[in-house]
């Protein structure tokens, strides 16, 4: 059985719940490499993965004997069978952040489970401090991002549309050995006022302030960036705003290191905004793993403090509706003594000449 | 009102349900064409859409006044607020289907809902039956589909691997209008034996099987086609099974019309199939839309009978693991009389020369 599986199988010990239903697809691969359709079952004996004929033969090349994973096909297990399963756990945990509410009501009616139990996303928890293997494809994602950046600036031309951008974005990233880790924005002009505008026929003018939020996956692992940059010129009132976003940016993450208060460092930056005159649009940032955004959340309602090897993104962002905005983002890596930038782009005022 | 909106509110009053929260964003979308992230919420006085304000601006541009949608930044909202909503409501309907166990409980504790009702997926059934503008939507998406397999064929060579020929497809459907409705399956020599393979960088060479998976979304709607073509020559195993996945379509096909049983058509196909020593590895297909997978599912499984205006994919397949696999599927328009196919690429044993 791998390291991950164990730790699963002794918190669950450490809480005395007695099995546990993994179906939320992310945390099935973390705990076990299988990408597929289909969920994980920890019972008092095993560890069964449940899935169909459309995947059975691509999980049997996956599985290994030192996996400790027993491969079942849906179609070969009888209503006894899934009734057998827990019939000697007391409680069985469940993904309530996961599952929907009619699957909660098919498990226990399926499994005939007397007590499912919330386990409160204690793998997505684990999830949030990486190893070195995570740590390295995470470097891996964001410097492909970088690269990404660099050619692009190169590649954006007056009456080129937002659309054709976002594409070539997406595309550099597939060459290079990634996916878009998720889908990319490019908002120009007054889009740009928008924090999450879908990218549009709308063709990049003069004085255009175009905000970018890209990330590449590689290896299942995402990066996330953003940066605001500019068509020809910078218009002065933009200027203030982006000194303001960037400022903030940077105070954010000097205060950043293992045992930092998640809530006070987005304070700093909420409280700099109101004084200035600006709101607060959306939370100061996140974590950032296998999913683009995992927890934890980076927001003032957050009581939680940052811990060593967690990766997350620092996001501030200001948004003129109707005219423009921007924001400014890195993914960076929590130490005990601070913090270190994975994405490393420019963010002196980038002009498209 | 527009209709949609109209219809729902009525459906709700014949089920005695006075108020609905909708989550799910298709079904917002389908309901008010806002694209964004928020909730729905159908009281008894009011029409509310509940966002933040990272989409407040751009649902703003979305609504006019005849849309009777209050909408509502939740940073304005109060506690209060929350419970007054559906204050003088016996009961409210939910999702069951998409809104997770935790979204349940959290629903019933801030609105302080007394009775959160299943509202059995009333909105994606409504949803099953496309008017005028869908199908028009979903036959552009298909032509583009057809059109870019066309391309395809010329474009594939031996030693291309799979993920280029599926990074060419999804490329062709943005150049045209369109973007992927779904990862793009390109799957060859024993990769096409797995029904759910994920392009890989094996290269395409002699002999190849290979099975392509694709569907252009045009406007918010889908398309979904399935052919297995063959490189250089068809090997006469492959033949056999071709004819037999291809005759069985048809037989599928000519029994498609208003009134069908779906349980009697899978049946009728899993017979042949089994007759011929060849197991029925997943459902025969599946409703297209706003989704590329919805309701309903065409199996055995099903009591449902199909009805006019609905658009399903019907996908029969054969895979003999470690081998190869034939899969064949178009998207199909029910009629009254029979079914008229939206994706029309030919069927004929396809050789790249």
């Amino acid at each position: 059985m791998n390291d991950r599986l164990r730790w699963l199988r002794n918190y669950l010990k450490t809480q005395k719940i007695q099995g546990m239903i993994v179906s939320n697809p992310v945390n099935v691969y973390y705990l076990t490499n299988i990408e597929a359709e289909g969920i994980l079952l920890l019972t008092l004996k095993e560890n069964i993965y449940l899935t169909d004929d459309r995947y059975i033969e691509k999980v049997q090349r996956t599985l290994m004997i030192d996996d400790e994973i027993i491969l079942s096909n849906i179609k070969d297990v009888s209503l006894e069978d899934y009734e057998g399963m827990f019939m000697f756990c007391e409680n069985v945990g469940f993904e309530e952040n996961y599952v929907t509410y009619a699957g909660y009501k098919e498990f226990m009616h399926k499994y005939k489970i007397h007590s499912l139990v919330e386990t409160e996303g204690i793998i997505e928890k684990q999830r949030q401090i990486k190893d070195e293997k995570e740590i390295e494809y995470i470097k891996k994602a964001c410097q492909i991002t970088d690269d990404c950046f660099t050619y692009i600036l190169n590649y954006i031309k007056r009456g080129m549309t937002e659309k054709q951008i976002a594409d070539e974005i997406e595309r550099y990233f597939k060459v290079n050995g990634g996916v878009p880790a998720f889908e990319t924005i490019v908002a120009s002009g007054t889009n740009s006022s928008m924090p999450h505008a879908v990218p549009t026929d709308r063709q990049i003018s003069e004085g255009d302030a175009i905000t970018i939020d890209m990330g590449c996956s590689y290896n299942g692992y995402c990066a996330d960036m953003t940066r605001t940059i500019f068509v020809g010129k910078v218009d002065e009132n933009v200027k203030q705003i982006y000194d303001l976003v960037l400022d903030n940016q940077q105070i954010a993450l000097d205060e950043i290191k293992e045992g930092a208060s998640i809530k006070i460092i987005s304070r700093i930056v909420e409280g700099n905004f109101k004084v200035n005159g600006y709101d607060f649009m959306h939370a100061l940032g996140h974590g950032v793993g296998m999913n683009v955004h995992e927890t934890p959340v980076i927001s003032s309602k957050s009581e939680k403090i940052l811990k060593e090897n967690m990766v997350i993104a620092i996001e501030p962002g200001i948004y003129i509706p109707g005219m423009y905005g921007v924001r400014i983002e890195d993914t960076v890596l929590v130490t005990k003594e601070g913090c270190i930038p994975l994405t490393k782009s420019s963010k002196e005022y980038c002009i498209i000449k």
